[in-house]
């Protein structure tokens, strides 16, 4: 289920940020923890928090081989401006977790905080990747040349579409604005981790629109589109719409991150609506899901782009979906994604 | 279920773009015109389509007192430019069908269309209504003037929240990119709509965003969130997330045309997983779904904004789904929705 499948026997360390997340007691973040060392046999955690937490993750027996506590008070509000999340948090679990993959003390981080702050803090403290020189020089043919090849980060993640089967979306958020660029470049870094992670070695590229018909949608995904097919080295198939994300006809789904966090969580809402149901639609619910679509399996999306493996969890995540980002922050982390995601991009 | 519930013993006229959907063959045409015309006694169809649609109403034995068929061989692909749909297709179906609720022949008129197409003819043959003074002189203060008054016409589809209970969301699609003076107009329509067709005399108010926390989103919704603080006589709320739109947690829910046509999409996509299993799962699934979600029961998105009324069936909707739109659209005829529509602008 892993965004890349690694070896599970190495030990890896993931850091994570226990403050974050819409819930005020540190039950879910003490059972989420547990519930993971327990699935991933390979996992040591380094986790920041309040007081609080760490005597309840004493009081709850979880074993102390397993992980190791470091007291970080300080928590970031949801929509800090960057200009104060990158001065005045120093001491956050979210800065401090993300400084443990910096330094190398762990292969992964994982966070529940805002998505502002993470995005912003994980391109300031880990660096942000590079395009290959061929496509930067495209880029600049092309007419958007970006930042000198910097690429644009953005968070992807899985999205079930069919039995053992996935395909990528990015952006989910990361940016709630986007430049033609931009897309280019989730496309590039969807490319990437598609053939990485979803073993596909042409994966089918769609932009997310309004319609299929080539005159359909805004200036974003119409000047996406020509930029994309200037590509030779990209399958793009052209446009996809929201109804047919789910139905395997791509295997990278390009968006802004507006729209991708939008339609993710129009979906979600749906599939609540059957998940929430009292008495026996419950039951039948149950029977009714699809085998593959099991939402709290697929919590956990990746910052793609930056030089670490960043994994955010979705802040109203309970305990089991948490506990499944860990195991995906692990994950990805043995199969050293992010270094792997930098060769490819060389190599584009 | 409609938009605006009227007497539904006086006869009412719907205008009928058989061209547009994507469809080939007549055949859900010919069903749904049966189907619409049986649910609802006092329904008169005037049917603008080809010579095989005329044929085959005929052959199904459609009765002859209850439509009248109008050749119209020309049809407009979905994404034929505005230049080129206001000159080139005078004598398709779906000018045609405007055409006669501009004369006052028929009182509404539904097309499968393209939106892009329908949107640009409805505004030029029927006209844009107008905010009132108050409004107007209001988005001028505040630095949005718009057009002089004119309103920016969208798309408006009841959700269903619960049940027997609806929210109303637009636009849905009429404008792919959209300006904070728009959005305003959207708030002010969607106002109105739902005092008159959610018979709520105070609707809830918000915007879709990716968050509610206030620093959310994009610039779009940053000022829109702005502009409709100032508004005092909105009801003005928030933000609202996609997962939440089903949770009758707003009234209206305001969007530009792209998010609002993902996001309903989206919706659907994960609703169809659901439908479309096969074997057993599909008949839990239609015991596990909540009695008021009903899919096909909810076709037909209003224009609103127009002089007239003009509803948009989805292009793949299936004969139950096309005939619902038909009663939809009827019903909105039967309660004058354009006229009450305008007066309850001029009265904001």
């Amino acid at each position: 289920m892993a965004l890349l499948a690694g070896s599970a026997n190495e030990q890896c360390t993931v850091a994570l940020d226990g403050t974050g997340g819409d819930h005020l007691d540190t039950r879910p973040v003490v059972d989420a923890v547990r519930f993971a060392l327990a699935m991933y046999p390979s996992l040591y955690l380094i986790v920041f928090g309040s007081s609080q937490l760490e005597l309840d993750l004493t009081k709850a027996g979880v074993n102390k081989k397993r992980f190791e506590f470091r007291l970080a008070q300080q928590s970031i509000p949801q929509d800090e401006p960057p200009r104060s999340v990158l001065t005045n948090f120093r001491h956050s679990a979210m800065v401090q977790a993300l400084e443990c993959v910096k330094s190398g003390q762990a292969q992964a981080m994982l966070s529940s905080g805002g998505t502002g702050p993470l995005v912003c803090l994980a391109r300031h403290i880990l660096g942000v990747q590079h395009l290959s020189a061929a496509k930067a020089k495209l880029k600049e043919k092309l007419g958007v040349p970006g930042r000198g090849g910097a690429v644009r980060p953005c968070f992807a993640a899985r999205i079930p579409v069919g039995p053992q089967r996935f395909a990528l979306m990015l952006d989910l958020g990361a940016n709630a604005t986007c430049t033609p660029s931009d897309l280019f470049d989730f496309a590039c870094l969807g490319h990437a981790c598609a053939e990485l992670s979803l073993e596909r070695p042409h994966p089918r590229l769609a932009v997310l629109n309004v319609g299929v018909e080539l005159g359909k949608g805004n200036a974003l995904v119409q000047r996406t589109k020509e930029l994309l097919e200037q590509d030779r080295s990209l399958q793009f198939t052209g446009f996809i719409e929201a109804n047919r994300i789910f139905n395997d006809d791509a295997d990278v789904i390009v968006t802004d991150g507006f729209t991708g966090n939008v339609a993710l969580k129009a979906a979600e809402g749906v599939a609540n609506l059957y998940a929430n149901s009292s008495g026996m639609k419950k039951v039948f619910a149950k029977m009714a899901r699809p085998d593959w679509l099991l939402p709290w399996q697929y919590n956990g999306s990746v910052l793609l782009g930056v030089n670490g493996i960043v994994v955010k969890s979705h802040a109203a995540a309970g305990k089991e979906a948490l506990a499944v980002a860990m195991v995906e922050a692990a994950r990805a982390a043995q199969s050293n994604l992010a270094s792997k995601m930098q060769e490819a991009l060389a190599a584009q």
